[in-house]
């Protein structure tokens, strides 16, 4: 049984041997080479269309492909037999890099790293961007009141960073309740909570009920010293309502690493928005602990256990 | 008895309150007006120069001078007469404001938001920059090994927020051991250090032993994706050996709080070395934790023990 795996991410190959499989490094900008085109198993990382449009024509022995994306829509959409086909995701490998990401756009808003950077560029030494008496504003985490909408692993993971940099943390979920040690509140809180709001973090997922969900209403209740971070989906902020916020003062900043459309087009009014920092979906791709999931995946594979993750 | 106390920062007055003496908030940028000229505390907090030499001349009964700064200079050089007053120093109040601006520093190099920023100000999508693979580099901080020099209570506050995001910290100081869980090592071993370091925070103090600390050739010590992170003192870094280094691509990027003149001239080479950060040295200037020490050691001075700080 021949199980291929992508040369595109760093995998500890000798952690996956010792199962009754062999394994066979591809390419996943290629087609699959004939030799290989006879395997069972295929994990699948930033795979090009065309490489998983030919898999799904040629492969005839494939009964499992792991990917490692955390929403493998190329595998979904790349025209595989998905009554014959066991699909899992790497939900889980990207809490770590987003989360990280995530307080990396807090610390660029309340540092203003941005504006600084802003001033090396013409040489000019932002003296007036350190301290932060007088101003009230979000210039720290330390008793920050941050507030993360979409509280599941990656809000899990963040939790700590934040609260050891002394930030008071609370969530926002559909069911309240307190995981983790965080109070969590049901949406109809937001009202409430959004006043009481240093920066808010974004980790909704992409869906109907989430679009838009942060709109003009509801940018208005935040403080204008509060920022906005979104690593979570684009579709979930009204990008008009907060540019319109963003020039009026209405709050005091955003980071986004997540956009309506992606790549974000040259045109867009979000570029020179002020206080808008834009980071290009950047947060995940950067998987951890890869080769421990695809060995624990593959072990209950061929135990014909319950894989972990499946679609 | 009378306290007076700056307005430049923000202070909870109440937790002031209860000592046989009064309160009074005075401008540090003016003289101290005639009313108050009899006080015998002094608190201080970024006062014009203007504003202590007068306060040396005028203030007849000043016996206690209470800086929030780490370094009161300003104070020193005022012209008090030093063996009628004592000064402290704000020492450790500074502690967290600076580990908090190194973690950012560290995080826009892993992540390079300083780049993201440059593409943003050309409305241009930089695609490239997510991910880490098939990169060596430092791209995170998680099982990156961070060293760093200068082991005090700045370090001992950034290493948990270092092991926290999964980095692996080793230290180096002038007498080696074990603190807070950190091994820390003599500079005897920085030549076998250096190599195995992702990513270098230096938090040494000024002082002639400290100048030009890293030099060209501990620079070449360190690997090719190897970032800086300066938020001790200026001196302690060879500017012109850093520059150097990054032009040929020795390291792969620094972020400097501090620089030998400050405000950094116009016309220094620094503002366009490619992958250097500079910050105005902004990581401090915010002291957390003032009025609790204040009503501390004004206690203590009004008890007759031993103040905590005592230049």
């Amino acid at each position: 049984m021949k199980l291929l795996y992508p040369t595109s991410v760093k995998l500890d190959i000798q952690s996956l041997q010792g199962f009754s499989v062999t394994l066979h490094p591809y390419d996943v900008k290629a087609p699959i080479p004939e030799e290989l085109i006879d395997a069972e198993i295929l994990v699948t990382w930033s795979n090009a269309a065309s490489n998983l449009q030919d898999a799904a024509k040629r492969m005839k022995n494939i009964k499992w492909i792991q990917s490692l994306a955390a929403g493998p829509n190329d595998v979904l959409n790349a025209g595989f037999d998905r009554s014959k086909i066991i699909v899992t995701t790497g939900v889980g490998l990207h809490d770590g890099p987003v989360a990280e990401h995530a307080l990396g756009l807090l610390l660029t808003g309340a540092r203003r790293f941005f504006e600084m950077r802003d001033y090396q560029l013409q040489s000019k030494w932002p003296g007036h961007l350190g301290g932060s008496f007088p101003r009230s504003d979000f210039t720290t985490l330390r008793n920050s009141r941050v507030l993360i909408w979409g509280f599941g692993s990656i809000a899990k993971k963040l939790t700590p960073y934040l609260t050891g940099l002394g930030a008071e943390v609370k969530g926002i979920a559909r069911s309240h309740g307190v995981r983790n040690g965080v109070e969590v509140f049901g949406e109809d809180k937001l009202a409430e909570l959004l006043p009481q709001t240093d920066a808010l973090v974004m980790i909704l997922p992409g869906s109907d009920s989430t679009n838009n969900a942060l709109n003009a209403e509801r940018l208005k209740l935040l403080p204008k010293h509060a920022w906005l971070v979104n690593v979570g989906r684009g579709t979930s902020v009204d990008e008009d309502a907060l540019a319109d916020a963003l020039e009026k003062g209405e709050i005091a900043g955003a980071a986004l690493d997540v956009f309506k459309t992606e790549p974000l087009p040259e045109s867009s009014r979000l570029w020179k928005t002020p206080n808008l920092v834009i980071s290009p979906h950047a947060a995940g791709g950067r998987p951890e602990g890869c080769t421990e999931f695809i060995a624990d995946n593959l072990r209950r594979y061929l135990a014909s256990q319950q894989l972990k993750n499946v679609i």
